[in-house]
């Protein structure tokens, strides 16, 4: 028997697209078996959408059009989708929605599974919208069985009441049966070492239960979300098939009679899930904790996932013109370097470079280099004579000087204000240069550098931006400009000022972030890390009273197990003191 | 038996003030029960600060406090208050979290009730981090027995799956037994109209029980969410005490033993819940519909609502001045006004007025007398010159006009500087001036008029800010210059521009958005309630491309059931037709 893995790639709620796909699957003389990601018909995560009543109607009226569809497929054919199953009241407003395998099938449309683990942790609301399953359920398809998960449900972890994969294999036991495969519709959100994480869990089904373990993921950006695809074939330890990272594919196996034997015991997940969110990033055995280090395939990998995600976002909100604040610094030099070499046909992007009177020459020469290797114009915008007509108005108004932090804000907010005036002029997308490091310790000013419509490294420390530079320039020799990445970093904001008058050197204060962040570590327990104590004081500091800032960011192209935005949730107002 | 009741306010997390509250409570010489709200001891919501390590530990380091403290109080005395009980790994890590009621009782501190509906629905993610509880418990206290629930426990509605009041009430009527009073630990989030709904269901459970219902709420602004406190006994059908609104509060009730007689059926909410969240206020009968009128005392319910988040806000981010963007218009005097009357000792407040090349003179006469009026400095700041300089500089470097769109945002985000300027100067609040239609369409420019730290009106409809506006100065006679609440509104970005020019009327759009925002309403069913297609189009048009507007927005005070801000969560990238 054939098995088609459909690795699709849909906006969300794009039913005429979906059904578009659907209707242009060729018929194979073969017994065919189709199998689509979770919530293929809809897209993932809808979150508020699926309350909506227009999403709703638009949803079930295309359902109808998928069950005239599927009484024009033959019976040699089965087709397992992801999808929504409505329960409404009398007024017609949702009951109970269920995330749900929908069976075309001899003509007949049917939800036949429920998802029965809903995570609810992280980025995901799950148990918001959904209600779970309790039923196990074993499809038959010309005679063979298939044990059927949705996604979460392969991950049951410590903080779970309920494992579905151990019900199947008990079940399976006490009744002394056997199934021909395992198959798992995933939506599952991409994250730097998650696929790690997916074929070590799904090898290890497959032994469990001794059967081939399919695994269908979607590909997409949704937002800050992105989903990778990269679906596979597990046989016991090895990976026998697998799907390209985030491009639609089809991926073909063939489902053969020779089982292999399940083993004697469920083999669990030894994780708690609020934990197991979190990649091994520290590197705790040196005598202060380090970031672990990036391989070339991690930056690779790294690289191909931040230009999706950035290509998603504009495409799906209609933007075809980039536009980037060079300031001569690291982070922009890759933000810039990233969109020039993701540019598709029709695209294009440009570089402002807006000088202060504290700009040094360098910067200048630094961004002309860079757009000349990159092909990207440069416009040059000062901002002197505006910050300084400014200063001489407030002077004169409120009778005092505009000095210190003022006097550093507002150049951010004049490159802000003329960075828009620029992209309204041209309807082009800003795409933000702010690090993960920045804004945890809120080394930005608000409505200044901060701003964008989605920031493209906002989840990578800084320096992991200079790793990921390093190693865009291994590929393209001199790409970037070697001062670039030798200078020391500066805002720029007042005299010879620079980052690390402010801020720990970034190889402290990364991995002392990174405790801080996804392990939600106590400044006890990084001291206890090998870190300074005085360092530990102030960058917790910097970090609690800088929520307000993060709390107005744009969408942050997500590639962390822990990232900043929807899936992290901390309050403004609160008693710092418990930090301390 | 005296109950008193601790309508309490600390802010999340505030173990110090938390403790000394507890330690500073006065021995009686009778038997006293003290009841506190839910998470008395933590604060609510934590959201995901009751994850991180620093507050896990100082909150197990409080509770020993809490231990030691409960030794010290006399056998006369029983003190119920909500708390968090965690379970925690071998690792320390937390595996399940409990939101408990903890006893302190004969010396001993122990957790005696957990709380069995999470609500998981708007802004509520308690299923994210909280374990339900399934048992009922019925608390001994001097030979009464008191039937404990913790807030949305007695919100079952018909998408939930258990009734905890419910299976409390079969229990009492199986063993027939008797309780002799129903005790309620809240953490109720306000809305305009909410406690009569509180009201009307603690009525009906009291009935059904046949003994008094004694509810308990805290106060608090936590960021976006306020909580009223408003703690009242319902005693059958009436409310025999109630606390006040928005102060903390101690409300003592004397417990006597004429018990009423409980009712043969339990009395069930007949609700769903995703809709229970909607206050009516649509009024549907007319021929198209219209928002439900305010009456005086919702206006002053809602001024006193904003002015106290504001002074949450303010308070617990450390702010003592404030400052506002004036311009001729009905939002920012509103606005000024709310603050201007709320401000306490050792506050201040100013407005700035920014005027453009399209600023009518009348605007600056406004702004003018009703700074005048409130005693409030005003500073103004004219843009011209900056905006005639960009725009030169612009035609220069880019060799094209900036004008249309570009032209006029360039307006608003230089405000947003400028004022942002000024605030770091003084190191004041900004507070924002849009409203929730504007917000709803997006007619406002990101960096420009949309920012500030806090949104106070954000909640509110362009008519309801008119309709506030008109209360206050019926408290206030002249208190805002009646030009300003007559002149049409125009965001004077452009030569002649009225906003209906962009919008339809206010008096049906704000209609249309709240059967849009608060139902979830489609296209179809408003246009049965009697608006027109055209309109209609053009509204869910510029509502559905604004969404990235409204994801970079500040925390809005929320006010209403429905509102935008955390519990509103829409993707930005979706396939737009579905609207349509």
């Amino acid at each position: 028997m054939r098995i088609k893995l459909h690795q699709t790639h849909h906006t969300l709620a794009d039913f005429r697209g979906i059904l578009s796909y659907l209707e242009t699957i060729s018929v194979e003389k073969e017994d065919t078996l189709h199998i689509f990601p979770e919530l293929f018909l809809t897209g993932y995560p809808l979150r508020d959408l699926c309350l909506t009543r227009s999403f709703i109607s638009s949803y079930q009226e295309f359902l109808e059009e998928v069950k005239k569809w599927a009484k024009t497929r033959k019976t040699n054919e089965a087709f397992l989708m992801g999808g929504l199953h409505y329960t409404c009241d009398d007024k017609g407003l949702p009951l109970h929605i269920k995330n749900v395998i929908w069976c075309a099938q001899n003509g007949e449309l049917k939800d036949i599974y429920t998802k029965q683990l809903l995570p609810n942790y992280d980025i995901f609301d799950e148990k918001k919208y959904f209600t779970e399953g309790h039923e196990n359920k074993i499809f038959e398809f010309k005679n063979k069985q298939f044990g059927l998960l949705i996604c979460e449900d392969m991950w049951s972890s410590s903080t779970h009441n309920c494992d579905p994969a151990e019900k199947l294999f008990s079940y399976l036991k006490k009744e002394k049966k056997q199934i021909d495969c395992l198959i798992n519709l995933s939506a599952s959100p991409y994250n730097l070492g998650k696929q790690e994480k997916r074929i070590a869990r799904s090898t290890e089904l497959s032994k469990t239960f001794g059967v081939p373990f399919v695994y269908v993921n979607r590909v997409g950006g949704e937002d800050e979300i992105l989903f990778d695809g990269q679906s596979f074939v597990a046989q016991g330890p090895d990976i026998v098939l697998s799907g390209k990272a985030f491009k639609a594919e089809i991926i073909e196996f063939n489902l053969t009679k020779n089982l292999q034997t399940a083993s004697e015991k469920y083999s669990h997940l030894e994780e708690n899930t609020w934990e197991s969110l979190f990649s091994p990033a520290l590197v705790t055995k040196k005598k202060v904790a380090e970031l672990a280090p990036w391989s070339a395939s991690d930056c690779q990998e790294m690289k191909e996932a931040l230009q999706f995600g950035l290509q998603e976002y504009a495409g799906k909100t209609g933007f075809n013109k980039f536009t980037v604040a060079l300031s001569g610094g690291m982070d922009s030099a890759l933000v810039l370097t990233l969109i020039r070499l993701s540019l598709k046909k029709g695209q294009s992007l440009e570089a402002i470079y807006m000088p202060s009177q504290y700009s040094a020459g360098l910067s200048y020469d630094l961004s002309l280099a860079l757009c000349t290797n990159l092909g990207v114009p440069l416009y040059t915008l000062p901002i002197k004579f505006y910050h300084a007509t400014i200063k001489n108005n407030f002077n004169d108004i409120f009778g005092a000087p505009l000095e210190g932090l003022a006097n550093e804000n507002i150049q951010s907010r004049l490159r802000g204000t003329l960075l828009y005036a620029r992209s309204n002029m041209i309807n082009s997308l800003v795409v933000n240069t702010s690090n993960k490091s920045e804004l945890a310790v809120g080394y930005s000013t608000l409505y200044g550098d901060s701003v964008g419509a989605i920031s493209l490294i906002g989840d990578l420390y800084k320096t992991e931006v200079y790793r990921l530079s390093q190693y865009i320039n291994t590929l393209h020799p001199g790409l970037i400009p070697e001062g670039i990445i030798t200078r020391p970093p500066s805002a720029e904001l007042r005299e010879n000022q620079k980052d690390e008058d402010s801020l720990p050197p970034y190889e402290r204060l990364d991995p002392m972030l990174e405790g801080l962040l996804s392990y939600r570590l106590s400044m006890k327990e990084l001291s206890d890390m090998g870190f300074s104590e005085n360092e530990l004081k102030k960058v917790f500091n910097l970090y609690a009273k800088s929520e307000y800032k993060r709390n107005q960011f744009c969408p942050i192209i997500k590639v962390k197990a822990k990232s900043f935005g929807f899936g992290y949730r901390i309050p403004i107002t609160k008693e710092q003191q418990i930090y301390f």
